[in-house]
């Protein structure tokens, strides 16, 4: 079944809205089996919407609308669509008594603009509106069903969870099941190529990969009737995925590299406690933004000038004057004493130089140590990262998350 | 002049991805002069992608895609549209050169699929990616204007901004030139409000308003042909947001709330220092993102823990037991400490709950206390926000920076 949604309202054509009505009904309708092949926005313009809607009718067998539904002299999208199907509006009671009620029950004075949500077209199925005034509609005609839900997220969703759901339900049995893989320190075409093979031949399942900043994101997507054929055939996708990327892998699921080590952490009761340089806090923060966290962090450090690596994390002078404070000794050094304050299981400390100013030919740019103390062991790490500042920070704090996640893996192996 | 947005990608058809590219570009290009009219969606599918050009083709002057420019199999829009024109695609040696150094830079191995990207319909114009690897692609025949864009929103704004607005501003024989106005503790409604007279009469010059948290950013656009017309017109305009909004408006710019305290804390060299325990960093990390930082800031403490609040900031148990770890008593003695430690003329702490546990009646989810010492003055505020764990970690950090800047205007007048 070929899907397609039609979003009829001008303010989405100017950019004053976000269209994200199409995104919740993707989701969801993907989720159902159903393929969305088309999204289509047009103004509040008959003439467009009749010409857009005949496209539709041509191309797709589910077509659904949102907007265009309300009170108002610009709300066509019924009265196109009824025009187009040659079928009369006519009142419902039902609907009216249903929107006299709901302005009672606010005490609202009732504009007479209102009493057009109360006509429906001909034979069509009317869909309640459990959060406003304009009812949904539904018809089925030569093989097409056309349902229209208001254009307001909250009253779209409403109907949706309300009625549509089950009416769709109704009308198929098919089962559509997804698994997430999330790969670390592998880049998106190289993840690609790894699955090349699998890709070309594409059927059921499908695969799709997602890139964003030192993660890939991989989808398969398989479906069927059956619960049993359809996680058979994800499981040995999953054997594959495993096969190809083992330890790249690091969660089973849309979880973020940060989200996984901080479920990890929490997980095996690992308390961990940062001192970062040229981060400035964005490890913690990021930490600090999972809720729980509190279990296994408590002391963050963000030593950003010397004063503060002496003062706070008492790093000898000696160490700044003779190497530096972007060095292998002061990281050590850092991590080392920050475990004498925190007492955690696992320190991190990072120090290096974001840019764009403070890099020489020696200590250029991008240069940065990651420290790693973790129950007695100490390891630094130099790396280079390429970017501007922002990008430093970021890909410095993902390096951080995905060491964190290998020392606490391979000490339980 | 008719423009239809068209987005390539099964990630959007299937509910991944939200469509914020139309609604930038729709924005854009309404601020422009020129009717969006249909945006269109479709997937990786070249069959359906070849579809939807040719009915846009028929309906609309300029089409702008954005999406399937990438290095992939799935990939597919440069492919299909070069076919429907007629176009054979051929190696351009400088998109080339720019690829190969791309990667030389960042110190990544290219794999081969990369070079797909340097292939460009004949006589295109060729559209720099100043943010990635894929280029964009213009195309003009027949009075009809095609401009492919790259679907990483990133990527697809720095293009725009780059190369796409000079093209269409030439074609325009117009000058557009915008001003932007960041407000801060109003909300966008209220903000619009104040405007109304305005925004409902609107012509030329334009007004629209961005919401962002805790931000409100006004954009001003005028056109003509003459740059003083267009200049007395905005002079005419930023005369009225002066007046209408005073001290609301921290910057004369897109500048962020925290970019513009950032630069205040560098042109007045007020060194600054931060204490945080629920915002667990983030306001660290937020300064710290901005260049040339280190001249002000160099102590950050992430007290999460009442241990941590005890031992690094010599908060007393005393005053965790009888207060509690959220109180003003503990916010205080928090930034009054740090001040001892950092010696910064400016000090600031928070202590509240993010949640989503750990609140109660007397405590809810939401409460923060913030305290500001400056240059001996020591102010502890209290503060109810609303929203989800990250949300509430923003608005803080919002306020602090609110707070921060009000404080040095405050002082300096």
């Amino acid at each position: 079944m070929k899907c397609e949604l039609i979003s009829v309202g001008t303010e989405l054509l100017v950019g004053d809205t976000l269209n994200t009505n199409v995104h919740y009904l993707s989701k969801e309708l993907s989720l159902l089996g159903i393929s969305v092949c088309y999204h289509t926005t047009v103004g509040d313009n008959p003439k467009r919407l009749e010409e857009v809607m005949k496209i539709a009718l041509q191309r797709s067998d589910l077509i659904i609308t949102t907007g265009g539904l309300g009170p108002t002299q610009d709300d066509l999208t019924k009265e196109v669509i009824s025009k187009l199907f040659g079928k009369n509006l006519v009142q419902d009671d039902k609907v009216k008594e249903d929107l006299l009620q709901y302005f009672v029950n606010r005490e609202f004075v009732m504009t007479d603009n209102n009493l057009k949500q109360t006509l429906v077209p001909e034979n069509a199925t009317v869909l309640t509106n459990p959060r406003g005034t304009a009812p949904g509609i539904m018809i089925q005609e030569n093989g097409k069903t056309v349902i229209l839900l208001p254009g307001p997220p909250r009253e779209m969703i409403g109907m949706f969870e309300g009625s549509v759901l089950k009416l769709i339900n109704k009308q198929q049995d098919q089962l559509v099941v997804s698994r997430y893989y999330n790969l670390s320190d592998i880049g998106e075409s190289a993840a690609e190529d790894r699955l090349l093979d699998l890709i070309d031949v594409q059927d059921n399942p499908t695969i799709a990969t997602y890139a964003k900043m030192g993660e890939v994101l991989v989808r398969i997507t398989a479906n069927g009737k059956d619960v049993k054929v359809v996680n058979a055939l994800l499981d040995k996708y999953e054997a594959i995925m495993i096969e190809r990327f083992g330890e790249n892998i690091f969660a089973f699921s849309k979880d973020s590299l940060c989200e996984a080590v901080g479920k990890l952490l929490m997980e095996k009761n690992v308390t961990i406690a940062t001192a970062e340089s040229c981060t400035g806090g964005l490890i913690a923060s990021e930490l600090t933004k999972q809720p729980g966290i509190s279990k296994v962090f408590g002391f963050g450090i963000v030593s950003y000038s010397n004063e503060a690596k002496k003062k706070i994390l008492h790093v000898k002078e000696d160490t700044l004057d003779t190497f530096g404070a972007v060095s292998t000794e002061t990281a050590r050094e850092m991590c080392e004493n920050l475990q004498k304050i925190s007492d955690a299981d696992l320190n991190v400390s990072v120090t290096g130089i974001a840019g764009p100013d403070g890099g020489s030919e020696e200590k250029p740019v991008g240069l940065v140590y990651i420290g790693l103390n973790y129950k007695g062991n100490t390891q630094v790490i130099q790396c280079h990262f390429k970017g501007d500042r922002k990008i430093i920070q970021q890909k410095t704090a993902n390096k951080v998350f995905h060491l964190i996640r290998q020392s606490i893996v391979d000490k339980m192996e």
